[in-house]
């Protein structure tokens, strides 16, 4: 492999562009001013091989992911990415390809979401490859959402559908057969290949049609734990109304037990939030309108502690409590 | 070990204090404003056991080592350092006391630099830990400093003492042997501890007293020749000239060939800039001020590279180039 300014000149220095902060890469470190009136918004996220990606997953998608899962902590906060610093950490055998193919991916999903490369720091690790990225982003502070802002009696919604990418990386584990191969397919894609909810999570913050909001990483089940905890309340969740793929109802249909993966298992990144009742039409306008669908899955309330319940009331007991790494 | 979320709020916690853009570390991202009139200046850098820190290292030493390189990075730019998002990836055996160890470094160094904690991820590795901290500082946008700005007859500075660290890292690996025990001592601890060179990469910036700056991380010939490279000019160095410390000097003493080490060995963090001859009176006072010593080790010229020369002004030969990962 070339020398780490090689790489730096060949394949990252083209991401920063002509971008006066960025310095071309050759600097100690970047400078980035928000755009007039608005505060930045900083997230950090570390992907370790073997821990949130698989060895053998191609690298573009690797790096796509690393981006996507930073782009839904903003989304999360209604802010608008701008750009990012970043460090790889590679081993001394890691072929150049997959740098190059790194850098590809970062190149689309750059065009994609509108940010750009920044700086960072490229070391060699005898360890397993390990990516850390620091997205910076912005929004007007009075607009910037944060999880402890629910308030009794608030709507509870969910975007897009929840579960597909843990079965989607139980799929790749071999761990669920008798699928139909698309289905399948669409699993492990939402497992590879997060779609962060950028532009529901500006619009939420920007109208102020969000009470509280969090994307969902470490699982339905933990994540909604977060906003009650952070906002003082307790949450009810009718499991009928779960917003479900049809190749995750179809895992269903062979092994109900996967509700649990479904509910707890982690990697959605879609949002979940809370608003006021009377946001509920106009919030469901905008995502008709950003082709984003939300779904309404149940109310915060006075106390503590979330339930999860069916259509006839009755309590459905989840047992595990989602994704912690120790 | 506790779960993540439990260390987060024992150790990190404290960190982030009740500064409101850090949502006591509970949220997807942070918010942060730089101060009026000022822009972000950013730079992240990563440490990797066994490759920048040794396994054995005690945390605390290890956790302000990680600040201070990204510290370094912001005084060669001439930028105030605010707040930090920190990576930590530790592996599943990492004893708590650990990280107790590692939050009090950082602790004692945010005191002692005036930054505090913003946000971050943690997660468990498998390979060596694995540390990551993007640094936010500001700085008003016509005072940032870069490696690009030297001109033709500009002389060189650089702060403090150069090879302190190289030799250090020698002395550690017991490669050195036959020094005094405080020489080894002094070696070795500039080695562990970087000082970086806050104020005065502050106040150069400022007061427009250098054209150019760098911290020198890789070592003084490559990043002289950074210097060189972004600017456009060629560089002259006296070895006689390059300031020593005692140790270094009792260790050159005994083996001359060490002088490679000093000059290309890296890890010094000492700033090294140019400056226009007609501030040199004033930047020399500020450093009196500061009690940060600098000395004038060469100058600026027309050209390309940078060549070492002695008093006589025969040039010396420098085989290695510097540190490079691959």
């Amino acid at each position: 492999m070339r020398g780490e300014f090689d790489l730096i000149a060949r394949y990252f220095a083209p991401l920063a562009g002509d971008a006066p902060g960025s310095f071309g890469l050759q600097d100690d470190a970047a400078v980035f001013e928000p755009p007039a009136g608005r505060v930045v918004v900083a997230t950090l996220d570390t992907l370790v091989a073997g821990v949130h990606f698989l060895p053998q997953d191609e690298a573009g998608l690797v790096a796509r992911k690393l981006l996507r899962v930073n782009l839904s902590d903003l989304a999360a906060m209604g802010a608008r990415a701008e750009a990012y610093l970043l460090s790889l950490s590679l081993t001394r055998d890691a072929p150049e390809a997959w740098v190059a193919d790194f850098a590809e991916g970062l190149a689309a999903d750059q065009r994609e979401f509108g940010c750009r490369l920044l700086g960072g720091d490229t070391t060699a690790t005898p360890g397993p490859t390990s990516l850390s990225l620091t997205l910076l982003g912005s929004a007007r502070a009075e607009h910037v959402l944060s999880r402890g802002g629910a308030q009794a009696g608030d709507l509870l919604y969910v975007s897009g559908t929840i579960g597909d990418a843990a079965l989607g990386l139980k799929v790749l584990r071999g761990e669920i057969g008798d699928l139909k191969e698309a289905d399948a397919a669409f699993l492990a894609e939402r497992y590879r290949l997060p779609r962060p909810r950028a532009d529901l999570g500006m619009r939420l913050a920007e109208e102020a049609l969000a009470t509280a909001a969090i994307d969902i990483s470490d699982g339905l089940v933990a994540d909604l734990g977060h906003i009650c905890e952070t906002s003082g309340l307790a949450a009810s969740v009718e499991i009928s109304s779960l917003p479900l793929s049809q190749p995750t109802r179809a895992a269903l249909g062979q092994d109900p037990s996967l509700l649990q993966d479904v509910v707890a298992g982690g990697d959605d990144y879609e949002l979940l939030f809370t608003a006021t009742p009377g946001t509920a039409e106009r919030l469901e306008a905008v995502a008709r309108e950003l082709g984003c669908p939300v779904r309404r899955i149940g109310q915060m309330s006075e106390g503590s502690g979330m339930v999860m319940h069916d259509e006839s009331g009755k309590p459905v007991e989840i047992g595990r409590a989602g994704w912690t790494h120790f």
